[in-house]
């Protein structure tokens, strides 16, 4: 069997783009994030439980990103926030290419924060750089705690891990010591939040997390 | 940026391989099942589920797809069958190569049934024909029931959906009704077993499926 391999150069052109993203993303002090996870770890329920948090003094956008369908920007769109859907047509992640045109659809002149929520998927999306300023990961108590070890890149690229359905935590064989120790053990740096959409734990802290961040970048401004 | 695509030739190739798995697993009476879901849905505690059932009267052997780690493999071991660990070095599923190549360390002459349990990923193993008479997938209630929609090639693809954590029904949003509409408007011959791997729900039904399907791929020896 012939293959070739293109991956790299695909990359590249990643990186590229990415590169000038970030210069546009930086100039104009905007904190973005590449929000990742499983298939129904809980990204969306997060973002619609910070939302009213942060635009209470920030403004907020989100980039929505999914195969085919608009349900997860349907929902956001709820909470009265600027949303752009981006449709893959199958892809099984976003690009920097997709963000940069997103970004011509998005009001950038008075935007804080920017949410760019990936497709679900633990494999994929780590390779992508989408031009943020961190990687925040979303897996729940209910997938197993298993997760760092098994799908180490992304756990090793993201700043952040949230750790969702926490108030399910008694019902099942989640090992909390066990994935703190392999979290670790790959990322020594990462901040965890333990966080329930559905109980509100952690939802705070969560949120005055991401508002320390965005007062940072835009004190950078001066 | 330019870009070449060579997905049709990697699917060609990897179809050309299934072909002959095929006729190799045919010929010795195998039932293979391509096992999906997302990363934490339960594919592996399903596995762990059903093994005493069908061992009872057959043989089973597993091929466990994964990253990196030999975890998966090692809690099917502990069950006393033959199980056979690919680690795909980070690549996001397996491919009928690697299943070709794993034949040649699986004892097939007594075999009844094989179970290759895919990479956690509800997208890019849709592509890839491993050679199994059917795919089915794992979802859980935890997940939500989105989605069926949101990654319909996986639903339409799939003979079989098993709906896992159905024990946690009453503390999710979970909407059974419309996730049936929707597994039905992408897939009308698709079956589903409600299944819990905490409370056994539904795993005499499930195990009897696949003991019935044994049967039939045996019964065509003759």
């Amino acid at each position: 069997m012939k293959r070739i391999t293109i991956e790299k150069d695909v990359l590249k052109n990643n990186n590229d783009i990415a590169k000038r993203n970030r210069e546009f993303l930086k100039n104009n002090n905007i904190f973005t994030i590449n929000l990742l996870g499983s298939p129904g770890a809980g990204k969306t329920s997060v973002l619609e439980k910070i939302i009213d948090n942060i635009t209470l003094n920030y403004n907020m956008a989100v980039i929505e990103g999914d195969l085919y369908t608009t349900k997860d920007a349907m929902r956001i769109e709820k909470h009265n926030i600027d949303v752009l859907q981006v449709n893959t047509g199958g892809a099984c992640h976003l690009d920097a290419s997709m963000i940069q045109k997103s970004l011509n659809y998005i009001n950038t002149q008075q935007l804080d924060f920017l949410v760019i929520e990936n497709i679900g998927n633990l494999v994929c999306p780590a390779s992508y750089d989408l031009s943020e300023d961190i990687k925040v990961l979303v897996t729940s108590v209910t997938e197993g705690n298993d997760k760092p070890l098994k799908y180490p890149s992304m756990f090793q690229r993201s700043s952040v891990v949230i750790l969702n359905k926490i108030d399910m935590l008694e019902l099942t064989d989640f090992d909390k010591e066990e994935f703190y120790k392999d979290i670790y053990s790959i990322n020594r740096d990462i901040k965890v939040f333990e966080i329930s959409c559905r109980s509100n734990e952690g939802i705070k802290e969560l949120s005055d997390y991401f508002i320390n961040r965005i007062k940072n970048k835009k004190s950078r401004q001066y």
